[in-house]
């Protein structure tokens, strides 16, 4: 095994964000699922965006914000992931590049236009998505490259990338490349509805391709068709697979073999969007774990990441984490 | 004259602001001048894109900012811009509408992009913007329509229609149609670089064109050549034209034939951004001149707004100004 170039790369839906603030009234008038990530095609994304209040448009992707995230923190990350040579590709192309993460996936140069996602912040700070994929059903195999897994400590792998229908063999052509090169694959649930729509394929990941697994609560109770955390936690345990499973202000528990480490939440001043929770959670993390952190002292960096990005909106981070990290590990 | 249908009609350049962090070193090594407006062409935009951070892509353009305000405030706005059939031109337009204005200009359909605006925020909250004007190189007379104009109780006009080569027609054709129809003719300077670049056309419309100037100090100095603002305070009150002066946290001063009414700024917990500053104060002011309020409870209407817009970032206002407007007036 070569010494690694990435601690992390990222494989994910590379998709810009147009955050809108919006109450709890409009998303039942537009039948939108609250907490959750809906999937619509362009049609449905023309209506609620024609109907949804001004927009900021920021770069986004749940694997993106985790990359950019380990970069903030002093890692390096790299990205794979499908634009459009269109004016939001350019976007998302120079932001996830301004973040420092190496990102080379040539853009689709025809097709669908650069994915969004349309998301609605209600007054209690929770987000509500509904994502057009765009040009992110492009992605394929032939957009993993064996040097570039091969080079990274881990792999991440977002589950929304069974949403498009060729993104999965390029998941699985990754874990196999990371495999064969002695490194380390990990998934993110991503979404509860995610789970309910691949459970079987992603309890199969987890039993047989996964080393890390992050999911938040109702993530991991989806998985495991149970209402117990404890359940949910025992079973995951029982694959042997190391799991970071976040509870949100009850703090996170890293789940191995041995036993299970809880962690507090960061605290924060106030909660303004909680896009990217989970995102910067995984980023500390994997941050941590790939620079010689303890599993305690890397969910307590996740846990300080994803504060930051609670405290603001959008799901990339506003300061350089590194600053926010290094004194409490010094 | 038939009873109006809107408050205020706003003509400006159609622009995306691309918001991002700098510091002083990033203004100093890219030749930056700090605070004010540079226009920059598409192959320097590209370039100091390519060297800038992670930026959030908001909507703005100064006037039309400011009519986004007058419609929070509660007032009927249109707005009269050139944007292209691209992404960012839809992100423009929808944006635009979603906050209540009235916007019909029909995009170009060939040409330049839709204009944006690198703006980089110092810590110090100033903002420097550097602007490529794209599609607002084709706003022509052509878009002025008359029965839109005759329809604004205030036909307003952002001094950066100048630049563009075409636009400062389509500047004094409505001004033409405003004063036919019986209707008031606003300009606002814009910037200080630009008052310089055009000081003789500008005095020229101050005293034959214009009913109500808006400038900051620095804008007013330039205009007259002095570094008195009492001296500049007096020349723009021989011209007989109601002017509008702002002086940030110093406040504001209407200078009108009979006097300067002056009223402080109002309070902000935390200047975050300047942008939208001036823009702002404008939208306070013309929503109170066209709703039967006193020059004074106008002025005073537009430090609220002005306040609102500098405790964030971005140039339009995160919360109905109409809220933090009439419990003041009540």
């Amino acid at each position: 095994m070569t010494r690694a170039d990435y601690d992390v790369i990222g494989i994910g839906n590379a998709i810009v964000d147009v955050l809108s603030h919006a109450d709890d009234a409009f998303l039942a008038a537009n039948g939108i699922e609250k907490g959750g990530m809906t999937l619509i095609d362009s049609e449905r994304a023309e209506a609620l965006y024609s109907r949804m209040g001004r927009g900021t448009e920021i770069s986004g992707g749940s694997a993106a914000n985790t990359m950019a995230g380990v970069a903030s923190l002093g890692g390096r990350a790299a990205y794979v992931g499908k634009v459009r040579d269109d004016q939001l590709g350019r976007v998302f192309a120079h932001d996830i590049r301004a973040a420092g993460v190496r990102f080379a996936t040539p853009p689709a140069t025809s097709g669908a236009p650069t994915a969004r996602c349309l998301i609605l912040v209600t007054p209690d700070a929770q987000r509500s998505m509904n994502t057009f994929l765009g040009a992110c059903i492009d992605l394929g195999p032939e957009d993993v490259i064996e040097s570039e897994i091969a080079a990274a400590k881990v792999t991440y792998l977002e589950g929304y990338l069974w949403d498009p229908p060729r993104a999965k063999e390029a998941f699985l052509k990754a874990a196999a490349i990371a495999h064969k090169a002695g490194r380390q694959v990990s998934l993110s649930l991503s979404d509860a509805f995610c789970v309910n729509r691949y459970r079987k394929e992603f309890l199969d990941l987890v039993t047989g391709h996964v080393d890390i697994l992050f999911a938040n609560e109702v993530e991991i109770l989806a998985l495991f068709e149970t209402s117990s955390f404890e359940a949910a936690a025992a079973a995951v345990r029982a694959t042997g697979t190391l799991a970071v499973l976040t509870r949100g202000a009850a703090g996170a528990s890293v789940v191995t073999r041995n036993g299970i480490i809880t962690v507090p939440a960061a605290p924060v001043a106030q909660v303004v969007d909680t896009t990217g929770a989970g995102d910067l959670f995984a980023a500390g993390f994997l941050y941590g774990h790939t620079n010689g952190y303890s599993l305690e002292e890397s969910a307590r960096i996740g846990a300080t990441a994803s504060a930051e990005i609670i405290s603001h909106v959008g799901a990339r981070p506003e300061v350089v984490l590194a600053g926010l990290v290094a004194p409490k590990l010094g």
